[in-house]
């Protein structure tokens, strides 16, 4: 059998140089060859996140980081504000919750992105009430709706309305294909995780902390020890992590991030626009209803409805008999949405194919969907949204 | 340049099968395929914890699995027991104090085992004082000072003298390795870690618990959420995870755990044993002065005097240039001890073959070492540990 091909957002597939990374030998963790790996890695993910701040490597998947993100910057009873668009905003805010923050939620309608006027309302509201907001969570692409927030919109709703208050980002599943910008939106932490778009195997999540949110550390009660991004830092000035890191991880990380600066930001954002309005305009082509707000349809996931009168267990095991892997729904959505990730290691080309095999099937559980319709329409868009060429190289999956 | 023997106490050698599974394309960890893998998974490590317990896999380093450990099961106040002998032991206790645990300390000298009699000492004491343990925190095997704890006659001290008492057990560098007994020893949470006898890289805790721990996580009111364990049960009987695993490693481990099968663990256990002898007498037999109590001497790990007159810094770049990767001491230790790793994928031979470099090493830094003596007493002493074949078929680093 050949290898499926794997479109889901996240973990996303391996190029064939990071999978080589995962299968070389250990090297001690405490030695000069990591450091050295470290100290370039390092580097590496400052310049993807766009900031000075320092970008710190934890062991565990983003969650993990966004648990990193609460403790370290906030004690129990701080207001804080979650803004939530969907399963992944609700996780964030329940992360707050759980380590005992006052966390006032700010709920979107899932399927749409956040509005910065609501974000401000909802800031004057706490201030009003006596209980101005320590942090305000927010959510940079959301996984399970596919919609991209307008953060940069967003970070200046917060500071303008709540100068103090430390803006925390969920930046898992965008930061790193698409355009954004850690210190000029001033966000104080950002969590990302190395399955997305990093195309490297679960198992880091990558957090930079600005000065402010430094400063929040020295008071901030919430209980951490494995989480303790102090503990970190005080590690990477020596170029080591505080406990045993994935190592095999940061191999792939590293060579990843050699990949990446060889693409280059230009073509990596063109490549994952090209790729989003392909899958947009493929699923249209073949009547199914996409789910995001088109005015914020994210470009590393796509969500849209099951097509009525088909289960997605059924399609789902169907598309995988034919060599497409694609993710259902999640939470209250489970059954209802499916969705197409192109984040990572993803081509035009790679998207075209996948509707090609969706299309057999929808056309096989009787959807009446035009022969060649899907592929042709995600083809034709991919050269509309701007792609000088939708076939220019990029690392693909082996 | 060849690769270096890597005799650290973990990130252990990968054999090349390992190695190989850490270079697979990625799957969908909600998926069927990772879904048998992960209750081929649990099986295996079921059978090495020599439980019927749940064993979970997180993803984090080890010490992750020891807050996991702590959280679950305690509140805030709870008295807590911390049986130290090392720096891990140490760390133990900082988990359990930081959030928020009334820990009695019952330190041994570095070096030395706990005693029983301490132990239950220590418990009549706390109950005495109105204070009776609600948890002992206990190390198997301690990887600071290379000395294994006689845990069968810890844990039978601790039932004795506090029945209530969970026993939550730091099994990270010896479990896999040594015999070691969940059930029969009454052991409530056992951790351990895949970068140790497991011959996998770093990036999971797999943690067993028992039905008495699950009884009291129900009433534990110490924060936690990424290390929530009932969340990982739940997923669990769905083969899954709550949050994204290290699926690569997840990978490695699976493979891992068929080699150790095939390998069994009597054979795996007289490896250990063999090695472990062969390393204290080839150290002996070249004037360096051993750390460990001999009673007590670890099977996994061997730590030892830094000669005088040789600073550790200079004496492990020498090491490194001839292609051999020992350890540095941790904590107060550091500069003091070295430690040489012999768990997971290791053999006689590859002992007695660093016992050689290290022979020329020291006497290129001017110690009166004969020649020939460290690497012939160390065979030799494989030889007497009962290996029926040192050159036993073991699997090796590629």
């Amino acid at each position: 059998m050949s290898e499926s091909q794997l479109r889901i957002p996240g973990p996303t597939p391996l190029p064939d140089a990071v999978r080589q990374a995962g299968a070389r030998q250990m090297v001690n963790h405490r030695g000069p060859e990591f450091k050295e790996l470290l100290g370039r890695v390092s580097t590496g993910l400052r310049s993807a996140f766009r900031t000075q701040n320092e970008v710190l490597i934890l062991t565990c998947s983003g969650t993990g980081g966004l648990e990193a993100a609460a403790v370290n910057h906030l004690s129990p009873g701080d207001p804080v504000l979650s803004v939530s668009i969907g399963v992944f905003g609700d996780r964030f805010a329940k992360v707050a919750t759980r380590y005992g923050a006052d966390v006032t939620k700010l709920d979107v309608e899932w399927g749409k992105a956040a509005e910065a006027f609501a974000v401000t309302t909802a800031l004057d509201r706490m201030a009003a009430d006596g209980r101005p907001a320590k942090a305000v969570l927010l959510t940079h692409n959301e996984t399970s709706t596919g919609v991209t927030n307008p953060l940069a919109d967003l970070a200046a709703a917060v500071h303008a309305a709540a100068p103090d208050a430390l803006l925390l980002v969920d930046g898992i599943s965008g930061l790193g294909a698409v355009p954004f910008e850690t210190d000029a939106w001033g966000l104080d932490v950002v969590v990302t995780g190395s399955q997305k778009s990093w195309m490297v195997p679960p198992g880091l999540a990558m957090v930079s902390v600005s000065p402010r949110a430094w400063a929040a550390a020295e008071k901030a009660t919430m209980p951490r020890f494995y989480f303790d991004l102090k503990a970190h830092r005080d590690s990477a000035e020596k170029g080591e992590t505080p406990w045993t890191p994935a190592v095999g991880v940061c191999f792939a990380l590293d060579v990843a991030l050699g990949l990446i600066e060889a693409e280059g930001w230009p073509s990596i954002f063109a490549r994952h626009a090209a790729c989003g309005a392909a899958t947009r305009a493929g699923l249209s082509a073949m009547g199914i209803t996409l789910f995001a707000d088109p005015a914020h349809a994210s470009n590393t996931v796509t969500s849209a409805l099951v097509p009525e009168g088909i289960e997605w267990s059924a399609m789902s095991k169907e598309l995988r008999s034919r060599g497409l892997v694609l993710a259902g729904g999640q939470g209250s959505l489970t059954g209802k949405l499916f969705r197409v990730g192109h984040l990572g290691a993803v081509s035009v080309d790679e998207i075209v194919a996948a509707m090609a095999i969706l299309e057999g099937v929808l056309r096989d559980l009787g959807r009446p969907v035009e022969a060649g319709a899907g592929p042709a329409a995600a083809l034709a868009a991919a050269r509309r949204s701007g792609a000088a060429d939708p076939a220019v190289a990029v690392p693909t999956p082996a």
